[in-house]
């Protein structure tokens, strides 16, 4: 059976999770429409991923996708922690404000969460996407036997490799181009930085298990040229981002309509992690800064919150997580679903 | 008229010009299948230029282009220089040689060329392409009077404006996983590192000539995926490294058949430009190596070529400018010729 087959899709498209961006409104959305809507539910407890999961049910009757997060829980490194602290404190203090006086490990990992994985078994929403690697084999087998489609973000051959040994039904392959959290399973193992494109063709060479394509892609021209590299569907995720469903506030939107959209950067500088933003003061702090000097993920995640939040505040919107891939200047404002529907049109046309 | 029909194509493609790669028989043998072939005269003088085009001349029919370096002149800084030598010093004892005692500038720009410009006029290939930037209005305007056409790499849409601007027929967008050396006009510039998939996207939808889309692109699965972006033909350089006609010696033909081909590097150290190489004693070098530490472009690359020609002399390939995109796990060693037949067959099935 193909992807679309197994989850019943009109259209090879999913919308990508978008932790703090993306809503059970907007997966419900694009599920409807004959795609795969996505929830991302790393930054909630099981039972606000239980309640997220009900409200996509509410809202559509079609298959749709829970994305986890399975980072390395964070060892925290109370030293690093307040170096940290004090390096950021000049930007609170020219907010008139002052940081938190310590930082903590904000969300847990799928691979130390029973409950979440409990609720999984219990809800078995159609598919469960993992991001930052994978959870442990007890765990992807109870996925599995109860029915649910599992699939899991690799950005180079090794990681694929890896998730197709565990026993993860699809792959999705990540591009350097792609905007948010890069999944790298180590943060700070040698990158390799692949495009899409080559990414895509050397696994779906490579690989016996569907190959899905994500970073930089905006419209059904996109769509199409992924489907020629082999890829059994895309992904698009900042395509979304201007959707009258999303959480991106004004400020956020603004940047992505305008010239920011164009310098997009990765930096680990905002979480902890290297994550593709658009270029803003937050990024622009993080340029000097050696990845050692960065709390571990989420913990540095922590501060950046706070500093966002004491920013917005004041009406400054220049430390937001505008998480973004390279594609942003393509963005179209609308609802979700007349954008699946521009997307099929689209991808029609291109074919 | 189209760009195929203006070149007369019967295929979408153009062989990357690749300076020290391609050689007249690869561009005629490329060119004689139907597609662009490319010889780049960039490392040459004039004479050379015009014995390069006539040996194409000799194999093929059809039509080619002549691709030109429009970098910046370099601007010698003997301080610079001589502690890049003694930088390099003990790479060059290692292998039981010495460094030279001072650097020249190897290549000259096109934009101060004035008898390769009188050559080109003379000879009137179908097709010259520019790289690195553009020469000034007056050689523009001199090429286009003597139906020449024209075409310039672009990283970035400024830099592609610029190139519109300046009455250029077409932009070749060259993205991020592109190997060999990088289009930008000014490598001390702020670079976004554009992946191919949205650059050409960007591009497309801003510009109103041909964008042909470069960088990572192996087989007709990607020639068929750029065509869906809009892009009027792709540009394969990797790919044809390992062909017949190429000049690339063993030690790039085994890195590029290698573990090596999974990790190219951008780096400026072999060159004085950023350019991407398969990873190597070279580039692990430069992994530390602050950019103003470099000479400028091409000075540094004579020290280059004198380190590489000093470990070639001892069978160690380990400091060779193997460049190549991020594609390079897929290239095939095969005749040029057939290496297009191929890519056409597999385009055709693509889509």
């Amino acid at each position: 059976m193909s992807f679309v087959e197994h989850l019943q899709l009109a259209f090879p498209l999913i919308q990508a999770p978008m932790a703090g961006v993306s809503t059970p409104a907007m997966a419900a959305a694009v599920s409807q429409s004959g795609a795969l809507g996505s929830i991302a539910v790393g930054a909630s407890d099981a039972e606000g991923a239980r309640a997220m999961i009900a409200a996509v049910r509410e809202r559509c009757s079609g298959t749709f996708n829970v994305n986890l997060f399975c980072h390395r829980p964070a060892i925290a490194d109370a030293v690093v922690e307040s170096r940290w602290i004090e390096r950021l404190r000049p930007e609170f203090e020219a907010l008139g404000a002052s940081p938190p006086e310590s930082l903590t490990e904000i969300y847990r990992s799928f691979i130390e969460d029973d409950a979440m994985l409990a609720m999984l078994l219990s809800e078995r929403p159609a598919a469960v996407s993992f991001h930052f690697g994978l959870p442990g084999a007890p765990a992807i087998r109870a996925l599995k036997d109860a029915g649910i489609y599992l699939m899991a973000s690799a950005t180079n051959i090794a990681e694929a490799r890896s998730i197709v040994a565990a026993g993860v039904d699809a792959v999705v392959a990540q591009g350097w181009e792609a905007g948010g959290h890069r999944g790298v399973f180590d943060p700070d193992a040698h990158d390799d930085h692949l495009g899409i494109v080559a990414l895509t063709r050397i696994l779906v060479r490579a690989l016996d298990v569907p190959v899905i394509a994500a970073g930089g892609i905006m419209d059904g021209a996109g769509i199409a040229a992924m489907l020629d590299l082999g890829a059994a569907a895309a992904q698009l995720g900042t395509a979304f981002i201007a959707t009258d469903e999303s959480l991106a506030d004004a400020g956020y939107r603004t940047a992505l309509a305008g010239d920011a959209a164009h310098h997009s950067v990765m930096t680990r500088v905002v979480s902890g992690r290297p994550a593709r933003c658009l270029a803003n003061r937050f990024t622009s702090l993080g340029t000097e800064v050696p990845d050692l000097d960065v709390p571990a993920y989420p913990i540095a995640y922590d501060l950046g919150k706070a500093l966002n939040a004491a920013a917005k505040a004041r009406g400054d919107y220049g430390y937001g997580a505008q998480w973004a891939g390279q594609g942003a200047p393509l963005a179209r404002a609308m609802p979700a679903a007349d954008l699946v529907e521009t997307l099929k049109r689209e991808t029609e046309r291109a074919r």
